[in-house]
């Protein structure tokens, strides 16, 4: 008798594991079932067909060769039967079956499997506050709703809109309204920055500026209380505790919530947070029964934690992990990194491994080091200056993370992910600052900027720069008289330090030029502690050598110098 | 006393050496010697000086902060005398001396050390065929050659010119000739493909079918027998066995050789090819002397193999490990993968370890899995395919190099990047699959190109996929009647298929669509080896699967595909 397996779940993981069952088993009997009619889409795309990058919604459902992914493409060119508008019920273990419910009959039968594969994804998560149920609040989880939220813009519902929650699918969704619709959009975040845990403070206020750079408007450190609405029903207003914001629109995208009732109920182990648990080859503690994608926990790589990592690319490789074990292949899913990236406008901001917060919170002795180079050679046209963090642990000089913010184009990326398999292999500072990245003018630096960075982490590591944060600096130059001894020391050229010399006056900041301090460093004042400022932090770097040299050795270092600053903005700039 | 650091070579690792001596060891006297007076310039960048992306040679020789990199720079900024035009003659390793020419005034001095770092370089090869010393001929290894090609260039000099040498640094010649001066170019390559060494067959030939469509002449298996000149002693012609082609320019680029004359009367160790020996701490035969860059030997990490490898990013990183040894910080330079990357018109080209050829050679058990997968969402509006091949040991599933061609931005530098850290450890087919590759549809897919890649080279190490070589197609499509028992199963679109059944026939090319092979896989004969044949490779997979779960055991798959056949570009193309 041929084996049957059936699959609970049609987005990514489900049809990923169900497709690579039925290819490794040709005899197999595969069914998946879903609850939606809408099946296999892409759902990291929906804020692109929400702007209109993406002009059709079949497109999220296609495959590259432009066929649409629906009950009969699964029939006839994979082998798969996909029930759709079908609700799994509940699982009998003894028996091996799963009780569906067809939604359109009424009808319930019980499917027998000989293995079975939750892939039964995550909830979006619901404030509880009034209002949360009116005409035009959305979550952002189905192509239902994404076709709905379009076709509010469409027909002209839509001049404000308010998304809460500043993580990346609700940031996709604030550009998607702002950029191509033209919509007044606010974000709000209850935790004091965006990306909260994801990026460290600096990375997340860079991203801060750009977006309202292009007309966003960002609140962090609050949330919505209330939402309200006008006459019609539809909610007009969002309330939070420092403001009222009209909206006819409400994007609510605070996270999500693993999907496991349905294991749960059948007695299968799951997590604290509700995720199911499963082995490194995607087994539950039924070994009958595999799980994969949003509704599992999965192990940290670098932190050695378990947790929920609702991400596409994760759900795709752990259902070839899980289609390869059915099949007896002894693959394994290893855990994940963090990998991340996101398009912002014109910019793009993308990390993996930890952030700086979470390691020292995981009790790590972590430093970052923190550069501004150039994407490719500064000589060439299109070159432009990327952003890019190491995180480290300085006693074993483990590298833990990195982050980039940069351009829009794949120039953070290509760091990002050169940094990915080497953390997830537990890679030092010095495999970072001999990697081998490729090297030609329209590409790249003869030294990356990611090599750059791991020289920098070394030299930091090893005891050779002492750096000054960007926070602390930031606020210091807020409140300067907090610290009255410390004095700016900007070696950039003279241009470009007059106006801050003109407006601080030279107790505050003193401007020598890098190429000049060897022969100048007489002039500094010997009482203060000097933060030296370049546009990177490489000049500044090579000058505290030199002062230290010379006995001038009260100073730190500006990691990242102007461009951090810049891209952070600061209400002191001389204007 | 101070430490005396003596560095012979001004030019990528002399002066990174240098620099950071300086800032280890800040009271040492460090000394460069050049016998250029043009120093310290982005040798890479050449090519975009000569075409005009670059327009002022100063900008080769500045720092990313805009100031030339000259003797005052370095005295001022870095604290390091530079002394251009001075020839380093001898070295008496008793004494402990440089013995040195200035050029310009003919003087010879001493030059003592305690350490000394030799930073020599590698010279242009030549061929030795009449004509080479022509006016007009020219090698591209210095400024005041690429200042001399501008010139002729500016001056309307040139209107037709050869490069010989289809390496990176001919090609990217070629394209700056080409495309921004309009001068008709074509390229002369000895061995029968473009890249040799570096690329296999199949990515040169998508190379040069791209320079080709940009006007580019390319003729492989050729090179010059000799040069003519004109009657003003310039040369007007290039003479092969085969032709005889027009030339008011000739670009020599066929390779270089290590400058070690030095350390050979020296009596250092130097290899038989004639690259200065080194340990990993770059330290030659005599512990005081060290040596970096274009003239030392230096293990490729996947071969074991000991090569020069000549490329700037490579010097910078030994010249930062031989500073470090210099001031006492064990640092190593673990030797080289190959990662590299090239700019041609609108396409790169790029790779990293071990080709498919060179591993065959070196006796792995090589196989390679190519693949055309969109670089990001298939469904974003800037994506576009890329191709990548992944070159993996068959017995140990260890990868040994992948590489890739696609459009030009950094999408291939983006998995080039991934891959070279981990080729470098030694990673496996399976860490390239859960390799964590940032996932956002502006950037990437779910599945990214190099997961995909890696997931057809895992089905391919386990004998899951058979599949057949693009050479091997293309030898039959020109000859099929030397394979008679050979058909194409082309299961795209039936649009897409119908002017090949039209221009081939049924008996050579059978078309049945992807999606309705499991109906109509009795049409398909059983006599023939089928090559399934779709516009990646991915669909052919599948319905190699199911043909072998029916019985119809006798096919092969076209890895890559019409994506594969459409860049190499072939004569029996229906029109």
């Amino acid at each position: 008798m041929p084996e049957k397996i059936v699959v609970i779940g049609g987005v990514a993981a489900g049809p990923k594991t169900a497709c690579r069952v039925k290819r490794l088993l040709p005899d197999a009997e595969v069914v998946i079932v879903d609850q939606d009619s809408l099946i296999s889409y892409g759902g990291c795309g929906i804020p692109y067909f929400v702007s209109g990058d993406v002009s059709d919604e079949k497109e999220l459902r296609s495959t590259s060769f432009h066929v649409v992914r629906d009950e009969g493409f699964f029939r006839d060119a994979k082998g798969v039967t996909m029930l759709t508008r079908t609700r799994a019920l509940a699982i009998d273990r003894q028996a091996k079956t799963v009780k569906v419910k067809q939604l359109d009959t009424a009808e319930i039968t019980e499917l027998p499997y000989d293995k079975l594969v939750l892939a039964t994804g995550a909830a979006p998560n619901r404030l509880q506050i009034p209002g949360v149920d009116l005409e035009g609040v959305y979550v952002v989880n189905d192509m239902h709703r994404a076709m709905a939220i379009k076709n509010d813009l469409a027909k002209g519902k839509v001049a404000k809109a308010v998304v809460i929650g500043g993580g990346a699918i609700g940031l996709e969704m604030a550009e998607s309204l702002a950029d191509l619709w033209g919509v007044e959009t606010t974000v709000l975040e209850y935790m004091d920055q965006l990306l909260p845990r994801i990026v460290d403070p600096a990375f997340g206020a860079m991203l801060e500026k750009h977006l309202k750079d292009n007309n966003v408007t960002v609140y962090t450190g609050e949330s919505a209380t209330s939402l309200e609405s006008n006459d019609a029903g539809r909610v007009c207003r969002v309330v939070t505790p420092k403001r009222s914001i009209e909206a006819d629109l409400v994007i609510m995208s605070v996270g999500v919530r693993p999907r496991s009732d349905l294991a749960k109920e059948a007695g299968l182990l799951v997590s604290e947070q509700g995720s199911i648990v499963v082995n490194n080859r995607m087994q539950t503690s039924d070994p009958a029964i595999y799980a994969a994608g949003d509704c599992v926990e999965i192990i940290n790589q670098v932190s050695g934690m378990k947790n929920n990592a609702p991400m596409g690319s994760l759900a795709n490789r752990q259902g070839r992990v899980a289609a390869d074990n059915i099949a007896g292949i002894p693959s394994q899913f290893e855990g994940w990194v963090g990998s991340f990236i996101m398009k912002a406008f014109d910019c793009c901001i993308g990390g993996t491994g930890l952030s700086h917060n979470t390691a020292k919170t995981l009790g790590y002795d972590a430093e970052v080091a923190i550069t501004a180079q150039s994407d490719r050679a500064h000589f060439f046209p299109t070159q432009a200056v990327i952003m890019l963090q190491m995180v480290f642990d300085k006693s074993s000089r483990k590298v833990l993370g990195i982050q980039g913010f940069g351009p829009m184009n794949d120039s953070v990326l290509a760091r990002i992910n050169a940094g990915a398999g080497l953390i997830a292999k537990g890679a030092a500072i010095e495999d970072f600052s001999n990697l081998e990245l490729a090297y030609a003018p329209p590409f790249s630096t003869a030294v990356d900027a990611l090599n750059a960075t791991a020289n920098v982490a070394d030299n930091l590591a090893a005891g050779r720069l002492r750096t000054v944060s960007i926070t602390d600096f930031l606020q210091w130059m807020e409140k300067p008289q907090a610290k009255p001894q410390w004095a700016a020391l900007d070696i950039r050229h003279p241009k470009e330090a007059a106006e801050f010399v003109g407006k601080f006056g030279p107790e505050l900041w003193q401007a020598v030029p890098y190429v000049n301090v060897r022969s100048r460093y007489n002039e500094l004042p010997h009482d203060k502690m000097l933060i030296i400022i370049c546009d990177a932090g490489t000049r500044s770097s090579e000058v505290q050598v030199f002062l230290d040299s010379v006995g001038l050795k009260n100073n730190l270092v500006l990691g990242g110098g102007f461009n951090a600053i810049r891209r952070i903005g600061a209400d002191w700039w001389p204007s």
